[in-house]
């Protein structure tokens, strides 16, 4: 059985192909289509059962709860919601942002310092166009979040990353990296797609100092942070290296990720770029969702959606863990996540995770093998389990399959 | 009386400011905020009526017609508006604007060469990000629409001018312009911001034939182009150059900015790199949004309702022309639309149109004077006049008040 996919990040143009005459530009040309992308089509295949998707649980939205409040938009606001806005987003929902952060403790949060996106991945093609020249040094966890790599690998940086353990990143690694200069470090503390890992109070305290001394922006995603199972919850970088700290939010997996709503929280000066930026890219982000989403937020309690979100994915995880541990060989090692989406596996004896998605999908189970989440690393051990959209008899059967797709592609696990 | 606003365009760093120690891009520091921003601040001011907005008439939004699609989009689709989607866009969207090209006559668009994007503002940016290296070349019309300036500026191109007359573009500039290679050329062929002006018949087919020799993509937006009050509607260059049309386009001003639903046409190479920067900016369009508004068009004749914008626009366009003929010298000329949003003025004998924005605010009228509207102009005569969001009496009420401002700052027109 041959490869199903060619990872195309692989595939990079040669210079000569580059410099050949072209009508494209430079940059575009060493961007890759999302491999994931190829994997999730394949995912829709009759029969198949996907641990490959990164989607939110779609049962789970709150779509009555929307329509109301969709509803009294309309009733309420008339026209304004449907005229063009201010860059910065709607006052309304920048203030309930900011008193989130206070009631959860993080500190120096203003309304002034919130910037609405077009979902959280915009914050991150923003970030790259106003601090990123060809060739600046930009730092990532190992494995980071895909799409992450694809946002600001546009803007042409030297990528380096640094590994992370069940603690979080490796701080000998971490102070090495930094010892020359970089633009930004792109992280996900809280539940890191796609690994699961959160970091340690000690950890977080470590990577501030660290990054403390230096003029490079921590770039906080957390996406999944109140999607917490278990633990305790940890404090924000905003809080251990203010100066340092830029964070990014949506409202994606505790809401809806179809309204595209996010925020980034910057310093002044920065903000002040951002603002730029986000007037060329798109004006503005759709005022209508903007309201909508706060008409939703003061109209509900979100914290006892998230609840419902957290139990159903805390029990799926569970189902997750439980089934591996019945099917899968123990060679196999997996993370055990207290709180997000995903679980992170690794093979033994450096066995590749992409002859292991192949027979995966031949038997109608789908994974995604870890290479895309790495820089410029062809073919790894590890791949990426998501728990969020199967059911527990799901999981179970799919874990079965993926139990003997293990016994054909890797033997020796 | 001083200037009451500084262009910060003119203030640009120079290159000791821009080579010292920054954290910042170098392609940040050399994009100023937007001057009609700033401007339309003032205009909010008490008792001013306002010639210089750019914004459809919110009175004219089908707010009840979006409040039962809404309805009905949360009813028949329960969480799927609400779940992330594919980047192009979605399918029904795409094949209602394909299938609406081509009543309108526009051949060889089907749906798979169209990308949703958020505004087409965004499409701005999108396609600089594919095709413009530093330094490459970029076509403008003079004067051309400031957010275009804006979004491209970012990939740092040259900027070449081609002046726009009555007629359309003048042909021997864009044959001289097009002899050194460029990238594309951006133009709105129909009622221009901010000039109102449209290309003749004539026009068209003579720039289409020099074009047509390069391989220079005509980006051509058309915001405006449904808004015609007189006239026949012109052929799009997507019939005369195919090769080397992209089309951009909006639901902004036919029915509302809020929801930022614009498009991208074209063909499948550049679409395909096109698809790529769509991902890494911010995933996908709001799928809701995409879904209203399809919901709307289908359960809707948006015929009907373009009809009643383009009812109001014309008359209130015509109030402008009667009370510039009755208050103004006759010395400044005036553009005469025949649709779209805006009139474009001339001072005579050069005569600053920031002197005269200035006299004019201190006398409770904003126009928005002309020099944002060109690359590399410190101060023009031009200045531009917005007929969409005001009455036929403030109309006549303002252009009073403008007439005073002439007297004082401009004795001499």
């Amino acid at each position: 059985m041959g490869k199903r996919f060619e990872d195309p990040r692989m595939a990079a143009p040669t210079t000569a192909e580059i410099t050949a005459h072209t009508i494209f530009s430079e940059r575009i040309q060493t961007i890759p289509r999302s491999f994931i992308r190829e994997i999730l089509k394949t995912a829709l295949e009759p029969g198949m059962i996907s641990f490959a998707g990164g989607l939110p649980n779609k049962d789970l939205f709150p779509v009555e709860a929307l329509r109301i409040a969709s509803e009294k938009v309309f009733r309420t606001h008339g026209g304004d919601p449907l005229q063009y806005t201010s860059s910065e987003g709607l006052p309304e929902l920048r203030a309930y942002i900011a008193d989130r952060y206070k009631k959860r403790g993080v500190k120096g949060v203003s309304p002034d310092d919130i910037l609405i996106t077009s979902g959280s991945q915009q914050a991150l093609d923003l970030l790259g166009k106003v601090l990123i020249n060809e060739g600046d040094r930009v730092i990532l966890e190992e494995p980071s979040y895909l799409g992450a790599i694809q946002a600001l690998a546009f803007f042409r940086p030297t990528f380096k990353t640094v590994p992370l353990t069940e603690e979080g990143l490796d701080i000998p690694a971490l102070a090495e990296a930094l010892a020359t200069p970089a633009k930004l470090m792109y992280i996900i503390p809280n539940f890191q797609n796609p690994s699961g890992i959160s970091y340690s109070k000690e950890n977080r305290e470590q990577v501030a100092e660290v990054v403390k001394k230096t003029r490079t922006y921590i770039v906080e995603d957390n996406p999944y942070g109140e999607l917490r199972f278990r633990g305790e919850p940890q404090t924000s970088f905003k809080n251990l290296a203010p100066d340092n700290t830029v964070l990014l939010g949506t409202f994606s997996k505790t809401l809806t990720p179809g309204l595209r709503i996010g925020w980034i929280v910057a310093p002044p000066a920065l903000m002040d770029k951002l603002l730029i930026a986000k007037q060329a890219a798109d004006l503005h982000t759709s005022s209508f969702a903007q309201r909508l989403v706060h008409t939703y937020l003061v109209d509900n309690d979100p914290d006892v959606h998230i609840a419902k979100i957290v139990a159903q994915y805390a029990s799926q995880q569970m189902a997750m863990t439980q089934a591996i541990e019945k099917y899968l060989p123990s060679s196999i090692k997996t993370t055990r996540p207290e709180g997000g989406m995903f679980l992170w596996a690794t093979l033994p004896n450096g066995i590749s995770s992409m002859k292991l998605s192949d027979a995966a999908i031949a038997n109608k189970v789908c994974v995604v093998p870890g290479h895309p989440f790495y820089v410029g690393k062809k073919d790894v051990s590890t791949f990426r389990l998501s728990f969020s959209c199967v059911d527990a008899p799901t999981i179970d059967e799919g874990m079965k399959r993926l139990a003997k797709a293990v016994r054909i592609a890797c033997p020796d696990a």
